[in-house]
């Protein structure tokens, strides 16, 4: 198996270098390519797709699991699309990001160019394929794509439309490769592809970030949990503060922008929280003792554990805390460090949330589910950094490129 | 011993979040003022690095070992002159990188602040301490350092010093702690303290690079070896050539930016080799067949094993190829990523080999020595980094920070 995956490995590391060289005009023209293919290969897709749907069912998946597994021509079209829109983006390759010329006349400056070969290992949702295809493609990069069991029919095929798309575009097929050998050992092997995969995404739960933690030489950039707070001043507008909590709940409760925690200010506690609960009936809560104080049976006693925990769910932990000093320590302790937002009316208070508080993003008066890639306006998005290090936060097709340092001299040595 | 890092890991999360928030003016206090102390305990110090010294010379190291292992006067005061020097340079925390407005009326904005808790794992090199702890704060960053066994008598005295000039500088002394556990386990378990440390950057040879791909769960730049090659074009300027390939070897063999390897056009190879020959008469070749052919006895055959080594040595290795294509194709195979050089006059000979050359910094009619901090207007530099995530080439204050998205808005809520 692992033979096989470093033939793959050989083969992508030849197509890379064309991709990486590829003038915008040429990857629009495949990726355009692409979308007529994916669209044409529509009736196979589709019977691929049911034998995952069937097998799923077999192994008795949730009906979350199957509605993102299940395609039709809906979902497939919407994939065509988001492969003309992703044509339509500006291309990050070329661009000069700062420049200077040093005393002794030698000029420099940085520039924008792909990372090489991008790989994505990836769960069971059949569209990431032709996702991650697009915004790799439109940056530069050879896609290294590693999908998951339950999808490898589905993905088989789609990748089968894409890579045809590319030959129509004048790009090697192999500028992408999905890796069909979808065991745990594949995984493994995957994330130690140093020299061939020059940073692997991970986009999958708990167990896969432990995995790449502990197996992985290539760099990766973690799409990690986002068990995100929202902090209710004393000098909050009670209105907004109440639209926003509601929002960042329950907009979507399954992302990792979603709310997990209500932080609230002691002064305001009262009032607040039974105006919370009466807001959202469907949410369970958990809360401290001061919040339980105060909601009665609609409160149950949090654990450290549930202030740790991304719900992904009808579920929000609170804490009611003392002054702001209070709220941020709360934070700090159990922040994944993706998306924190205060609701205030304080200029004080707010500067000094969004300076102390350690995240990907910091919001003030705003719901944490602005926090992503469309939202910002990058068009697309192939995941969110909780990291520190490359990219933290949405992440466009700007993070899926590197720098490289131009100097030209005139015959300058060192003296 | 690995009790006593999760002690020290403790003490530095409560000094970071002080050293993070830190305004420019009290870190430049606390750099100064680590500057007098540094030269104030200058005897003591001394004292400290003899101990060390007389170790290395008991263990039978080499001059080159113990040159770097010992201090005097004029050493120290240059590395109090090094703390004074990075006061003056601009604090790269707060800067905003960009920000943009949304169609509904989100502000949003990028802007720099620190990494958190940077870790650094250092070789026998005392001044490492003091240049590492100023670079850190500078930029806002806690430092825990982890300097080598044979270091460690100057590395506790040097570290003592600067903890106290922090003090008086009013930050808390943690914000630099110096692991005294000089073991290989606790180098491990050093690699390993995720969640403390945010950014690790080891600064040594290839075993501890193998270490942190086997070992490291923190996020680490690796700053790696440098083979770097100068191509010397057909269209290149005879005396220009000669000049950049003597400076590029000779000019210091010891450092990651030196050249290693020298890639000739045929057309000009039999004139061109001579010439070199002649002018480095130090230095040892090895070369491909037809390199050997014109060199006679001053060229022994390479191994592949030589086209891939960093000599760091007054050795070099030759290949003649037959056109650019040549000589990219070679140099994608032996690269390391560091810095590659062509000398040539031709426009788009220089322009193909920028682009199609994959390497931290590509340099066109210059000497691969000026890829460096320093010479870059850094003013300083923590390491040269050949990975492609986060900082590619030399990376200054700039580079030990992260970002973050201050996202402003009046109650907005996603529908």
């Amino acid at each position: 198996m692992s033979d096989t995956l470093s033939r793959l490995a050989q083969r992508i590391l030849v197509a890379a270098p064309v991709v990486n060289q590829a003038s915008t005009a040429q990857k629009n023209s495949a990726l355009l390519a692409a979308a007529q293919r994916l669209q044409a290969a529509g009736d196979a897709i589709l019977v691929a797709n049911t034998f995952d749907v069937a097998h799923a069912q077999e192994q008795g998946a949730t009906t979350a699991v199957i509605d993102r597994l299940q395609l039709n021509h809906d979902k497939l079209a919407a994939m065509a699309q988001g492969l003309v829109d992703v044509a339509a983006l500006e291309d990050p390759v070329g661009v000069v990001t700062r420049g200077w010329r040093r005393p002794n006349g030698l000029n420099i400056r940085q520039v924008r160019v792909p990372l090489g070969v991008v790989g994505i290992i990836y769960e069971n949702r059949p569209n990431v394929t032709s996702d991650a295809f697009a915004l790799c493609l439109k940056s530069g990069n050879a896609a290294f794509l590693r999908g998951s069991s339950g999808a490898i029919q589905s993905n088989i095929a789609i990748a089968g439309a894409l890579r045809n798309g590319l030959v129509d575009g004048d790009l090697p097929a192999d500028s992408m490769i999905l890796v069909e050998d979808v065991t745990r050992e594949g995984a493994v092997a995957f994330m130690r592809q140093r020299g061939v995969i020059d940073c692997l995404i991970p986009r999958g739960g708990k167990s896969l970030i432990e995995s790449i933690l502990a197996n992985a030489t290539v760099p990766y950039v973690i799409d990690g949990d986002g068990n995100c707070h929202v902090y209710v001043d004393k000098a909050a507008d009670f209105p907004m503060a109440l639209n926003i909590v509601v929002n960042a709940k329950t907009h979507r409760t399954s992302v990792c922008n979603a709310a997990e925690s209500l932080v609230v200010h002691v002064d305001v506690a009262d009032e607040f929280l039974v105006e919370v609960v009466r807001a959202m009936p469907m949410v369970t809560f958990v809360g401290d003792e001061r919040a339980c104080q105060i909601l009665g049976d609609r409160c149950a006693l949090a654990t450290v554990d549930d202030f740790g925990s991304e719900f992904l769910d009808y579920k929000m932990s609170i804490a009611v805390v003392d002054d702001l000093d209070g709220a941020i320590r709360h934070i700090r302790r159990y922040s994944t460090g993706h998306s924190e937002a205060i609701v205030t009316a304080d200029f004080a208070a707010a500067n000094r949330f969004v300076a102390e508080v350690d995240a990907a993003a910091v919001l003030v008066n705003a719901s944490t589910r602005f926090v992503d890639g469309g939202e910002f306006g990058f068009g697309a998005e192939i995941g969110i950094s909780t990291q520190k290090l490359h990219a933290r936060g949405p992440m466009g097709l700007t993070e899926l490129t590197t720098q490289k340092y131009i100097i030209e001299g005139n015959g300058h040595i060192r003296s």
